[in-house]
C-alpha cells in the first residue's frame, strides 16, 4: 500500500502514520518529496484493512493499493490454467464448451425437444432454469422441484450434463442432487452467504459477473469459492450495465480476456443476456471464440415467442444450428494460436 | 403494451400478432401508418409475459410497455404516504429520521460509546453490522451472533431502535429476535429468496438500492416485500455505479425524489456509501433534507482510522455532531414546504 | 508519480526505470518490498508525460499519479473563492445566481415575455440559445444571428445580462458582441480549439460538465481557460450519462460539491438537463441551494408544449415562479452556514 | 410517435393532444384502454419536434418514438453496403482495412520508421496526429503544420494513404491539403459545427463514437455528414465510458455489430483506445475481425515508453507484426461467412 500524505501534512501526522503502519505488521518506507510525503507499507502477512483505514487519519490524502487483492484465483499463484470437469465434460482444456438450452424449464416436451436439438447441433452441456430470479414478483418464477426432476431425467436420456441456477442456500442440497453444475446468477454474484455455502460442495460452479461488478470484484467473488475449498469454478461474462439501451447489457469481451489473463480459471461468454438481441448472438459468439474464450452459454427455445421468460433473446433450433456452424471456422482458426496466446 | 411491427411486416405477421394478443387475454387495436403498423394490447388481467415474448415473433420490431410494472408500491394504488413504525420511531411521517452508528459492531466499548454519542447529537435509530458483506473473503466478516447480542443490549440501554443487515435467509429468525429493523444491502437488493423470506416477517425492512438498479427495479424489489405481505418498507438510496471514481458511488438524489413521487414508501439517503468521502457527507445530507427525503443513514465510528470496515467514509463523534447541527436549518426551512410538495 | 514494478521485475528493469525517471527531471526513490519494488518520482518541474509513458517499459505494472493534474483552478494555488462578474451580476460571492430563460430563442414575443416573467420571479440572468447543438440534423438548429440581436435587445430592455451558447470558434466574435456570458455546452467541454479561443476573450464563460467527464476532466477543461488567460469561469453540473433512463441524465450533486472543494471557481447546477422531468426540477434546485451551489440554470418557456426544443423539461411561468418561492427558505437557511462551510 | 396519456387524463386533454397532432401534420389514431388512452401519430412529413414537445402537455405521461430518427445512414434507405475509397484503398468492400501508426507525429525519424514497419507488416493506411486533443493544457499538443508536412511526405514515400485528426473548423482546409482521410475524435463526435464543415468537403471521414454516445447518437452524427452532402463516412468504435477502470474504456463490439446492422456505412474498431492495455489489443482485434468489422485502427510507436502521448497503449513494431500475423486466420475463417452474414 502507498499512503499519500497531504501537502501540508505535519511531521507529527507523518510519524503517526508510520507508527500505525508498523502496528499493522508492515515496514514503513518514507519518501519525502518537494510537495508531499509518501509512506510505502512493505511486507506481507500484515493486516491490510488497518492500512486501508488510514485513509481516515489526519494528514492522509489517500491510500492506494499496489498488490492485487485476490490470491488463489490468480495466475501468479497458479500459472497453469484450471480445467473444470463437469460430469465428464471438460471446460478450460482448450476445447470450446457450449452450454445451451431454455431460460426456464417449462414442460417435459419443451425441455426434451430442446435437449435433443442442441445436442444434435453440437452443444456439450444443457442449461435450464428451475428457480428463476425475476425482476417482478408477478413474473413466472420457475417450476422448482418439478423442473429439477425433469433436468435429471433429460440428463439420463440425452447424456448432456445439466447446469441450473441456485438462488438460495436452502436450495443447494436439492440442486446438487439433480444437476451437474450450479450457476450463480449475476444478481447473486456478491451473495456471500450463498458463495460460502457453495464453496463447501465441491460441485462445479458457473459464476456470472454481476451487472455492475468490476473484474476485480468478480475475481474476488470467485476467491470466496476457492478460499472455501471449491476449485471447480468457471467464470461467465454476461454483460454489464451501461448507458447504452439498444442492447440489454454491454457484453464486455475485453474484461473476459482480462479475467483470463489475471486468473487461471476458465471464462465463457453469455451473448444471450449480453446483448438481448438475437441478431447479435452469432457475431458476438464468433468474437468470443476468436479471442480465446473457453466457451459459450446460449438460450435456445423451441418457440421463442411463446417462452415464459427471455423469449426475445432466445434462438430457435434453426438459429442455434446456424450459430454452431458459424463457429466452426473461427474455432479452427483459433486452435493453436489462441491456446498459445492464452498460456 | 404497444407492439411495433417492422416496416415490411406482412398482413399474415400482423394478424398472427393480433391473434396472440387476444390469446394472452387482451384486446388488440391496430393502427396502420404509412410506414408501419402498431398493435396496442388493451385491457387488464391478461398475461403480460406473453405480450413481452412477442418481441420474438416474426415481423415485430419491438414491444414497448405502457403501464408501470409495479402495483402495491405505487401511489396510483395508494396515494397517501406510508409511515413505518420502528419500535416507536416513525419514518415517513414528515419528521427526519437519522440512523447512525458504526459500519460493523467491533466491541462493546465501540458500540456503546457510539450509541451514546449519536443519541446525544440527535440520531433516532442506531445502525451496526453483525454480518458483513465484504468484497474479499480476507476482510473482516463481522462478529455475527456476538454482535447481535450487543445490539440488543445497547438498545435496552440507549432506547434507540436498532437496524442491522441480513444477508441470508438462514439468519432471518435470529436477527428478528435481536433487531428492530432489517436492512437488505445493496448487493442483495435482487436476492429474491431473501426478499420472499423477509416478506413473511412483518418486520420493518430497509431496502437499499442496488448499485446498478434502476428506479423501476428498486421499486419492483420492494413490490416483492409488499406482495408477500410486509408493508413496512423504507427505501434507501446509497449511490449507483458510474464512471466517476472520485466518489465511491454516485448518490442519485433525483432518483430518491422520483421514488418518492412514484411510490408512497418513505425514502432515505445514505451519503456515507453514496460518496465515500467524509467532506461530502454534510453537503449531501443537507441536500437530501432540502429535497424532502424522509431521513438519513450515516456511518459513525469513535476512531475512523481504526475501524475494521469503512473507516475512510465514517464520521467521528465531532463530525457527526457538526452534521446534525448543520441540518437544523434546512429541515426547518423544509418544514411545511416540502411536506406540502411531497403530498 | 509512483511506478509500480511487476513482481518478477529484474534489477536491470528497475535500474532502467530509475534512469528514465532521472532523465525526465525527477529524483527517484526506490522501495524494495518482499514482493515487488516501487519507484517514486519526486520533485516538480520534470516532464510528467515521460513518467506516464513508463507504463510501457519492461517490468512496469502501472504508473499511479499522486499530485492532481490541474493547477490554476485548484484551491491549493488560490484558496480564496473566485467571484465572476457578469455585466454587474456577481456569481460566486455567496449570493445565489439564477439563470433562466428558454432553451432556444424562437421569437421576439417568446423571448421578451419570458425575460419579463423570469425577472419578476427573481432570476438574475437570462439564458436563450441562438446556435443549438442538436443530436439530429433534422431538428431546429436555432435562429442564429437573428436570435443574438433579440438577445441584445432584450438585455437593454430588461436589464438582465444574457447567457448564450457558443458552438464554434467562428462564432466567438459575434457572440461576444451580443452576449454577456458565453456557454460551452456539455458536448463541447473538450472542444479544445474552442476553449483556447475563448481563453483569449476574457468574457465570462459558463463551462458545462460533459456527460461522461470526470470531475478531473471537467476541471482540466477549465484549466485550459485559465491557463490561456481567462479567469472568469463558472462551472455548471448538468448531469452525467448513467444506466438510469427514468431521468434524462443523472444530476451529480456530489461532484458539484467536490468541484467546489477542489476548485475556487463558482459552480452552479442545471436541473433542467440534469433530470429532464419538470417535477424533479424544484426538489433538485432546493438540494443544490442547500449544499452550497452558487446558483442555478433553469429552462423556462411561455408554453412548453409548443417549444421548438427541450419543451418536455421546461417550466412555464407559473412553475418557475413556484420554484423561486420554494428556494427562499433553503437559501435563508443556507446563509452563514454554507458560506462558512464552503470557505 | 405514441403519446401515452396519464390514467386520469380528461377527454379535454385527450382532445387537445389529438388537435395538436393534426396541427403538427400527422393523423391521430386513438386507442382507449381500460386504464389509459394512447394517441398514435401516424404519417410522414409532419413536424416531429411538435410531437415530442407534447410530453409537456397536460395529461400526457410520455411520448415514445417509433421510427428511427436517422434516414440517410440507414440500411432501410440504402440496403447495399457503402464502400469508402481513401486514395485508392477501399474500406467496406469485404477486405479488412488496418490503419496503424503513432498517436502523435513526433519527428521525421519516428514517423518514417513507423510507416515502413507497419506497411511491411500489412497495414493499409497510416495514422498520425498533428493536432492532438489532450485532457490537460500542459500535455503535448501536437506539432501542427509541421506534422502535416511530414505526413504528406511520408505518404509520397510509403504509398500509404494518411489519416489525421481535425479538431477545428479552421484547420479543415489545411488538413484536406495534406491528408487523405480526416478523423473526427471521440470528444468531437457531437461538434456539430465541425461536422457541418466536413460535410462540405467530400473527403473521407473517420467518425469515432463518443465515449458516452449511444449507437443512435453516433449514427445521427454521421447523418449530419451525409445530410450535408458527404457520403464518405467510416464509423469507428473506440470504447465507451463505464464503471470498469481496469480497461481505459469498454470496447463495445456489440454496438459495432449493431451499427453495421442498422447502417450501410463501414465500421472499424480501435482496440488501442478501447482497452488501453497492450495485452488486450490482439485478442480484441481478433474478435473484431471474427464478428465482421471492416477494419482496425491501432497505435504503433518505435519505442512506446518514450512516446509523447498514449505510450502505454501503443504496440512496438514487433508487437504490431505479431498482431497482424494473428489476424490472418480469423480473417480467412471470416471470409465468405461473415460477408454473407453482413449483407
Amino acid at each position: 500500500m502507498i499512503i499519500n500524505m497531504h501537502e501540508g501534512a505535519t511531521d507529527q501526522e507523518i510519524n503517526h502514520v508510520i507508527e500505525r503502519v508498523r502496528e499493522a505488521g508492515y515496514q514503513a518506507h518514507v519518501t519525502r518529496g518537494t510537495e508531499r510525503a509518501i509512506v510505502a507499507a512493505v511486507g506481507s502477512g500484515g493486516r491490510r484493512h488497518e492500512l486501508e483505514a488510514l485513509a481516515a487519519a489526519a494528514g492522509v490524502m489517500d491510500v492506494v493499493p499496489i498488490a492485487q487483492p485476490f490470491k488463489l484465483v490468480s495466475r501468479q499463484v497458479k500459472p497453469q490454467r484450471t480445467v473444470v470437469n463437469v460430469s465428464g465434460v471438460s471446460i478450460g482444456d482448450g476445447s470450446f464448451a457450449v452450454i445451451a438450452g431454455p431460460c426456464s424449464v417449462e414442460s417435459r416436451e419443451q425441455l426434451f425437444s430442446t435437449a435433443k436439438a442442441v445436442k444434435a447441433a453440437g452443444a456439450t452441456l444443457l442449461r435450464g432454469g428451475a428457480y428463476k430470479p425475476r425482476t417482478s414478483p408477478y413474473e413466472f418464477q420457475g417450476l422448482g422441484l418439478e423442473a429439477l426432476r425433469l433436468l435429471r431425467e433429460v440428463r439420463e436420456q440425452s447424456g448432456l450434463p445439466v447446469v441450473t441456477e441456485v438462488m438460495s442456500t436452502e436450495d443447494v442440497d436439492v440442486i446438487c442432487d439433480h444437476a451437474d453444475m450450479l450457476q450463480v446468477g449475476a444478481r447473486n454474484m456478491q451473495n456471500f452467504a450463498l458463495l460460502r455455502r457453495l464453496a463447501s460442495t465441491k460441485k462445479p460452479i458457473l459464476l456470472k459477473r454481476g451487472p455492475s461488478a468490476s473484474v476485480k470484484e468478480w475475481l474476488l467473488a470467485a476467491e470466496y469459492l476457492l478460499a472455501g475449498g471449491n476449485p471447480n469454478v468457471v467464470l461467465c461474462e454476461r454483460g454489464i450495465k451501461t448507458f447504452e439501451t439498444e442492447t440489454r447489457n454491454t457484453l464486455d469481451l475485453a474484461s473476459l480476456a482480462l479475467a483470463r489473463e489475471l486468473s487461471h480459471l476458465p471464462v465463457i461468454a453469455d451473448p444471450s443476456h449480453g446483448t438481448g438481441r438475437p441478431t447479435l448472438i452469432t457475431p458476438m459468439s464468433r468474437a468470443a471464440a476468436a479471442l480465446g474464450a473457453d466457451g459459450l452459454m446460449v438460450e435456445v427455445h423451441p418457440c421463442p415467442e411463446r417462452a415464459l421468460s427471455d423469449g426475445p433473446q432466445s434462438l430457435d433450433f434453426t438459429g442455434f444450428s446456424h450459430l454452431m456452424r458459424s463457429l466452426a471456422e473461427p474455432l479452427r482458426a483459433n486452435g493453436t494460436a489462441s491456446a498459445a496466446a492464452a498460456d
